[in-house]
């Protein structure tokens, strides 16, 4: 399988034609036109194409958008395919970013504003903090709470990731200080006065903890500037800007592959964690920590992993400790790592205290546990709250993920690719290695960034979105629908691909 | 007009039946039930009614929601009134905290997401700033820049308030920083190590500048805790919240009537911006001020309004001083002062630096000049940057202005509603005063806090819903389809409510 001819994706070009078969679907007038998945990819240009040449430099003049790579045609993208302006068609494991659940243009979610009453939320967007429709307890209750990790029963919507990781810092503070206060929900006229001066005691100097990865490779949770203080995936992303001087603790650094590495990366989890311990002693005095926030993979970072362990260990700390254990699941949520949250695979005994959700989830947010529930209202507060709209969308997907059992499928889907993948890396050794992830969420490094970049780029002109991330990882985010086929053509492709790179460099 | 019987809500209860009008039109065979407004607010209840108390207890298991107000029915929901849970209907002049340009249930809205090719704009909501439709920058032209404030031709988008202010200042740092560096475009090896550490150069010790307003209640930018630290309106949106410690200046704080109190009025701006000018000075050593974030009119701070020249002299500083000009339009632009943007009123010699956006232009974002273009891509950046289907929406808002004439109608009927206000307050000295305002975007003070409150309180139970903003105003933000009709009838309940309010205080 894994030695298939390279010019797999010039052969499909014959397919072309074929591709798109248009089921019509009568709705009274309306059509819906579900287009099939292709079997294969399509590229019939340099990619980007002329057309998406063209309109990047239209947007130029519009925008810093440099970081554009490929304009779409949604329209034919499908499933685990995404077309491109230029009518190259490619098998997508990136899917925007890791945010699109069902791939592209799922029936569900296509009809799932067929309805006059869906349509009015998306209209009528409310100020749900205020003016919340008469369905929206309901909602939260059956979309969000039929979700919600293990033991966790409360719930607020936002509108992206960073708000969602803004507003659990402050459900975190709010809950340190009325502790610090003995319990009292009542205000001083100085801390108010302080309060909008922006000093202490109204605006305390607290501190939310994060952590780096490899070579300062670590956390990102946005880029806000409250949540970028606590982001430490790249310089570019803060360069500029003023930031809160906050913690920063180590992430483990765990030496791959893991079955041979047992012991040495079971010490570095106790280095972390006493790292952690350490950093609670220094900043007690200068700036006391009311939050360790953490992703259950670092993604942005360049995956890195810790062991339930870890996150066990810091658990504990930060109960001692009395500060909000805050798992930002904003990439891991949704069922990517074959179970609908990351940090189910950890074994925590028991909840952690805030997750925090968007992209895959469509709908920003965060469960909490109770004691996080502000004692007086419009603390935790803005206009919009999240969207009615995208809940409708969610409500589809988690449908969709029930009846075609996508987390069962993820989890058989990534154990086949990470099989691949390690058998690759057995072929490639000096190109790549430290195959690792849960489910479909998989990664690997290559030998150095430079080769990294190659090998995304080589791939996208063999027919396949892939992503970036750390210093030297390309990153699998594939939709929950991605099947075995589809883990076969990647697989093939890269391969290919490896081959290519590995005859260039020696050409 | 103004003194007609109190008990006009009551008897409206006689249209209930008559009420919705349903308009069945057949797109296909899917209906559009469009609603006609009804001749008046229906109040059946105490308000809230038992269904919304009821719908509030079982959202308080899942959320602190205590800002909740009502409940709403949007199925109902017409034009300029609002439907609760329990079937009350009210002449609606807050809109969702002004964030309905053409009020609920517009039919070019209900009607705009008909074609399939909308309908994928929505499911398939990309990385904007990735993987762009190709229709994306034919948007951004022809929506977003073909109503942009006279002389500003470039844009971004961003999901809200906060956020487009939140990437206005890392415009105003990016700018500030690399004149600072001489122009230089490349980084240094120690600014992209400290900026991973949060410490200068990388992450530079700069700040933005804000407006304090009367007693303290002054600017809104929004509470991520980056815009919240220019936030100075109300002590509980901060309190418990780490702050950045940036400079604040005073926002004039006029006298009324303004005719009367010109002079004064002029001292005021002078005095305002010599103390503008003296922040530049004191904070250069502290945290050089990279921008200025100012609101056309400070809404939630309480509708503090500033003269045309305090705003051009507010420019010539930053002007000299290297500093952004932010102006925050979030709750003033897309029509509801008369023009598309408020500044339109102020009559700057040229452009601000950047003008932000969100609520009734639906989807978040800012206006900027070229030299905010940042030099490298992925500064300002995140995953969604804004939601084709808000900009699918914005289309035909901007279409319904235009076609409808609205910001002629927003300037006709706030002359109306001022003329009606300006007689209330003479009728009822001692109880309102202060009517200050441009179009619809109108403001009163009461003579008391308390008595703000009953205001606002009363008219619920008369039927309309109005907001609070500072201490002791009244803010009206209703739609820009609000004709005169609707004035006609909100001055009438507001009349009869004082009177009630009068004599409930004498007895």
């Amino acid at each position: 399988m894994l030695r298939r001819d390279i010019s797999h994706t010039v052969k499909n070009k014959s397919y072309l034609q074929a591709l798109f078969v248009q089921e019509c679907r009568n709705y009274g007038k309306a059509y819906t036109m579900v287009h099939e998945e292709p079997p294969g990819p399509v590229i019939k240009t340099n990619i980007p194409g002329p057309h998406s040449k063209k309109l990047l430099k239209d947007m130029m003049e519009i925008q810093q958008c440099g970081s554009v790579n490929l304009f779409a045609n949604y329209e034919k993208c499908a499933g685990n395919y995404f077309a491109d302006a230029d009518g190259n068609l490619f098998l997508d494991v990136y899917t925007q970013i890791s945010s699109l659940p069902l791939g592209y243009n799922h029936p569900a979610l296509l009809n799932a504003f067929r309805c006059d009453s869906e349509v009015r939320a998306l209209v009528n967007r409310p100020a749900l903090g205020v003016f919340p429709a008469d369905d929206w307890p309901r909602k939260l209750k059956n979309v969000l709470l039929s979700v919600a990790p293990p033991g966790l029963r409360h719930v607020m919507t936002m509108m992206c990731g960073a708000c969602s990781n803004e507003n659990a810092f402050k459900a975190a503070f709010i809950l340190y200080c009325t502790r610090k206060r003995g319990g009292r929900t009542t205000f001083t006229e100085e801390e108010m006065k302080t309060a909008l001066l922006n000093i202490p005691p109204g605006a305390p100097d607290l501190s939310i903890m994060s952590f780096k990865g490899l070579n300062n490779n670590g956390a990102f949770h946005g880029r806000t500037l409250g949540t970028l203080s606590t982001t430490k995936s790249k310089a570019i992303h803060k360069l500029d800007f003023p930031s809160f001087k906050w913690p920063v603790a180590r992430f483990p650094e765990y030496r791959y592959p893991l079955e041979a590495c047992i012991c040495e990366n079971s010490h570095e989890d106790r280095e972390c964690l006493a790292h952690v311990e350490a950093q609670f002693q220094k900043w007690e005095k200068i700036r006391p920590i009311a939050g360790v926030i953490i992703e259950p993979i670092q993604a942005e970072g360049g995956d890195n992993h810790a062991s339930p362990e870890f996150f066990q260990g810091l658990q504990q700390i930060c109960k001692r400790r009395g500060a909000a254990l805050i798992l930002d699941e904003v990439q891991t949520g949704c069922g990517p790592t074959g179970k609908m949250w990351c940090h189910e695979h950890f074994n925590l005994p028991s909840p952690p205290d805030i997750v925090t959700f968007s992209k895959k989830m469509l709908t920003g947010g965060f469960y909490f546990k109770p004691e996080y529930l502000p004692p007086q209202p419009l603390r935790i507060f803005n206009t919009w709250m999240g969207d009615p709209s995208r809940m409708i969308m969610l409500q589809e997907v988690i449908k969709v993920i029930r009846t075609e059992k996508l987390l069962q499928l993820v989890e058989e889907t990534g154990k086949f690719l990470k099989c691949g993948l390690h058998a690759l890396e057995a072929q490639f050794p000096f190109m790549i290695n430290s195959v690792r992830g849960r489910g479909t969420f998989l990664a690997f490094d290559a030998a150095t960034p430079e080769l990294r970049d190659n090998i995304i780029k080589y791939l996208r002109q063999n027919g396949v979105l892939g992503g970036a991330c750390g210093i030297r990882s390309v990153r699998l985010r594939p939709a929950l629908i991605f099947k075995q086929k589809h883990a076969e053509l990647f697989l093939e492709i890269l391969n290919n691909t490896l081959w290519q790179l590995k005859f260039s460099c020696r050409s």
